[in-house]
């Protein structure tokens, strides 16, 4: 097992092993204090985890309910969201007890924003069982809802009490969340690790994940120290998003997130090129290690649909917004765009 | 004009006077970085100040949009909250646009939760209208909706950027409006300041707006900067609140907030004397105050009903709850009670 402490307005460890869920009652009940939790959960997850997870915090000594969702990005809304605030407050979860989440990006995401505003803030614990969440949405205290204009537009920072990711679970995914998480591995190795990326060229998919989720954890944990409240360095994590969080609304959120990712880091590498940020190999070896974990690298859509979408993004301010490209593998910059150049970028990038 | 700088993990400044309404554009613009701002209004509060508010702010260069919904605890719930998020996306407000709250406490705590979340937090100005709002709601970074199960369920701890507290549209409020921040007033008299309670007797509700706003508002920019997140004397400003919640609640909110906490604390006075916490001439001092200001000193619930919605209520930790409780004028106490024995305190206290 691995622990990397994240050291941000709250601190916590975040805990990657095998097996770590069914102990999941003793590491929730060493953190003291709460009596009732509450699980939330989707109709993917539950039937595969729930009852370890259960039995684990019931032979804790906790009072435990839970709260069960359509697995899918369409439940991360405003609806289901009243409807899980609704369920803590019949329970009632009290202002000691903990909400925790077992799931994905979208459980994590929606539960940490129940816990972040039910009774204007509970405690709450990450259990992420896809790749994604364990190196990315899980750790530094991002939590969102999406509205019908846009994905994750209301949200909070806040940060969880412990995040405990178990490896064992990771590795029974379906090979096409798997390879979305592996999206957000990258998006690490693009930004802050040329090490790292030579290993998942050299390896793929058959990587250590105890190693890399450690790796990307800590990258992250670097980045929600120095800056938990995205002012500055920690928008370099958006790299592909911007682009990704387009392509995912134009496609109705059929694309998956991790796709979209993959697909607006490889936009974003031969935007970077036709602003001559980087050179054309740049371009190539990101291309390179997206096919090489069976990952887009183009998405199917206009310069004027993506450019629109993309506008949509929460990361737009005022007439600017603010692109992460590549200059290299393991050096990124934030440039500052006009509103009205998008477009061409964009079509640059396609 | 009085002015008080609020410090809490934002520093603002909240100004009392009398014609602040028709200068926020320029005391808006003075904080700098704003293009766009979006007033949040309820149709009783829009028809009497909106127009001027938006012409101050469009002469001070702002892009000006509107959202404004029907007056009333009722609208402050999850789907007018969903409604305004959707229509700030739609305008679209940006990471350093503003939302502007004009009105009494439901549209402080509706807009400010918005803002709050909008973007993951978006800035935020508080023109509040109601003396509610003016000596309490508007400060301190409270924001919240109800939620069906109860009063203020779901929320954030979140700074405005400034407030403006107009005198004169404070002047112009129906008198059960008035009477009913009277109760705001005269709970911090009770908690901290015993010759503000003499200054009250002595005027009723004669007294000088400005002064008195700023005394409170000072007594509570203390607290708040001592305690923000209310872990501990923060929650001195809940006297009379866990109480007047359930009062409320099982009124079906047809008991106003104000007229809920003036009982809430007379019944708290009476708890208190039965506990033997005061003697019963601070018990005749509360009551005598609150019949000065014709408000209400006891409420026609039974001791059962009112237990039940009081436990309902956040302040709730596991099996305890804590009430605030006089022990003489401007000193009131914390006390721990156990769930199990709240009604038949309550009893006491009818």
């Amino acid at each position: 097992m691995k622990t990397v402490q994240v050291s941000a307005s709250k601190t916590y460890a975040v805990k990657i092993g095998a097996g770590l869920l069914p102990q999941c009652g003793e590491e929730i009940a060493a953190l003291g204090g709460t009596k009732r939790v509450c699980i939330v959960s989707d109709n993917t997850v539950w039937p595969l985890y729930g009852e370890k997870v259960q039995a684990s915090l019931e032979k804790a000594g906790f009072l435990v309910d839970s709260f069960v969702f359509t697995a899918g990005e369409s439940s991360k809304n405003g609806s289901v969201y009243l409807a899980l605030l609704s369920r803590l407050a019949q329970i009632p979860l009290t202002r000691t007890d903990t909400v925790v989440a077992l799931g994905g990006g979208v459980v994590g995401d929606l539960a940490g924003f129940t816990a972040a505003t039910y009774l204007r803030g509970v405690r709450f614990v990450q259990l992420p069982t896809t790749l994604l969440a364990a190196v990315d949405s899980s750790v530094g205290g991002k939590t969102a809802i999406d509205l019908p204009e846009g994905k994750n537009l209301a949200g909070a920072f806040y940060q969880p009490e412990l995040v405990l990711c178990d490896c064992y679970a990771l590795q029974t995914l379906p090979s096409e969340i798997f390879w979305a998480g592996c999206a957000e591995v990258i998006k690490y190795a693009v930004l802050f690790d040329p090490a790292l990326f030579d290993y998942l060229l050299e390896t793929g998919t058959d990587f250590d994940l105890e190693y890399v989720i450690a790796k990307c954890v800590q990258w992250k944990q670097d980045i929600v120290a120095a800056d938990e409240f995205e002012k500055g360095q920690r928008k370099l994590l958006n790299l592909g998003h911007t682009f990704g969080h387009g392509i995912e609304a134009c496609s109705n959120f059929e694309i998956s997130h991790g796709e979209a990712v993959a697909a607006g880091m490889a936009i974003a590498a031969r935007v970077s090129a036709s602003m001559e940020l980087c050179d054309s190999a740049v371009v190539e070896r990101i291309e390179e290690i997206l096919k090489r974990f069976s990952l887009p690298v183009s998405a199917d859509l206009s310069a004027k649909a993506l450019c629109k979408a993309a506008l949509q993004d929460k990361k737009r301010a005022g007439d600017c917004i603010h692109l992460i490209l590549p200059k290299a593998i393991g050096d990124c910059r934030m440039v500052e765009a006009q509103v009205a150049d998008l477009e061409k970028l964009i079509a640059a990038g396609l």
